[in-house]
């Protein structure tokens, strides 16, 4: 494989359309009351955990659009994050104590290595084009790569065996989807459309799938 | 892929061996008074979730060897399940039901889909082989086959494209590993060893690993 861990820097976006928005929710009912947020807790795990260490090259945006704030977005650098356990009470009240922070337009860090901002999709997808070249701007080979897993797309192993990025981004949906107009967004962007097997599966099962795909 | 999701059975071993043994854990404390319990909450989900469905090919087991009333297994079979949902207290609120109940060395279904037993992973081990023919016993092509997941075990992606078993069973181990004791009787009951990558990766991880190969 291409995309030595090492060198390839990994971001994925995982946008929760019922996720709260402020930090009220019970960590007793992720599922309920606070908007599938047990979604997003299991996908902080995918992203972040390896067996007895964390994945340093890779970053973790929540784009959380449920009640009563929205759109807020929640992102852990495993470069940085500390406080952090596997299991979803561990994710669940970090993200609790950044959505207690008043959040604005610039990021916010609320504890090391998770950060706190206003904004939704399409403002990520400002931000990191703007900063870092991700998308169709960039060199084919060697640059950054956006990357939109969905059913449709092409199995992330013939498309990985071909590209050098040295900064991948993985976007992904929560248990309804994406929302048309979130498509165009990420379409817009220059994103490629990617799959990772036959059958269509939770979004941190996708996201351990794109990381051992990444790791080989 | 030579295993097809309708005719490949399906079943994972895993080995708890801080997690508890009796009901009176809490759900809000899965991975300390539960004794990591939260490792077997998430492989349970890793085994047995599609995005809007169940696998209804695959049985996992839990061997539980914490205190107070060591050693158990929990059965959760993906065909008959019902009342589960992907978070961790839900599995785990079905785990602490089954251990509620007086195990015995025969099976006792708790909530549908889900059994408990008394026993440990020998117990296990020769159960299955002698109801079904798990292990070396059976034919090398068509049979039922015993596979190790261990950092030192063949690639499954070339292991699983030579092989086209019936029944394929999975065991791992929890955060602290096998035991030496442990792994001989594995490797006892015929198991080859394999691995799904080149990081250490959680239970929960690998079994989505192995799901996705054997999807495809």
């Amino acid at each position: 494989m291409s995309c030595a861990v090492y060198i390839c820097m990994r971001e994925f976006i995982v946008v929760g359309h019922k996720a709260a928005t402020d930090g009220q929710f019970s960590l007793n009912d992720l599922p309920g009351s606070a908007g599938r947020m047990d979604i997003m807790c299991r996908c902080v795990n995918s992203a972040l955990f390896l067996s007895h260490d964390l994945r340093r090259n890779v970053t973790i945006y929540l784009i959380l659009l449920g009640e009563p704030e929205p759109p807020k977005i929640v992102k852990f650098s495993g470069h940085d994050v500390r406080y952090l356990n596997p299991d979803e009470r561990s994710s669940g009240s970090l993200i609790k104590k950044a959505l207690e922070l008043k959040a604005r337009i610039r990021w916010k860090e609320s504890t090391p290595g998770v950060w706190v901002r206003q904004g939704n999709l399409e403002d990520l997808l400002a931000e990191l084009n703007s900063d870092e070249g991700v998308g169709e701007s960039v060199d084919e080979d060697t640059g950054n790569k956006l990357y939109y897993l969905h059913e449709n797309g092409t199995d992330i192993r013939n498309k990985m065996e071909v590209t050098l990025p040295q900064r991948a981004t993985f976007i992904l949906g929560d248990h309804v989807g994406m929302t048309s107009d979130e498509e165009q967004k990420i379409m817009d962007a220059g994103a490629q459309s990617i799959n990772v097997g036959p059958l269509s599966l939770h979004a941190d099962h996708c996201i351990i799938l794109v990381n051992n795909e990444l790791d080989r």
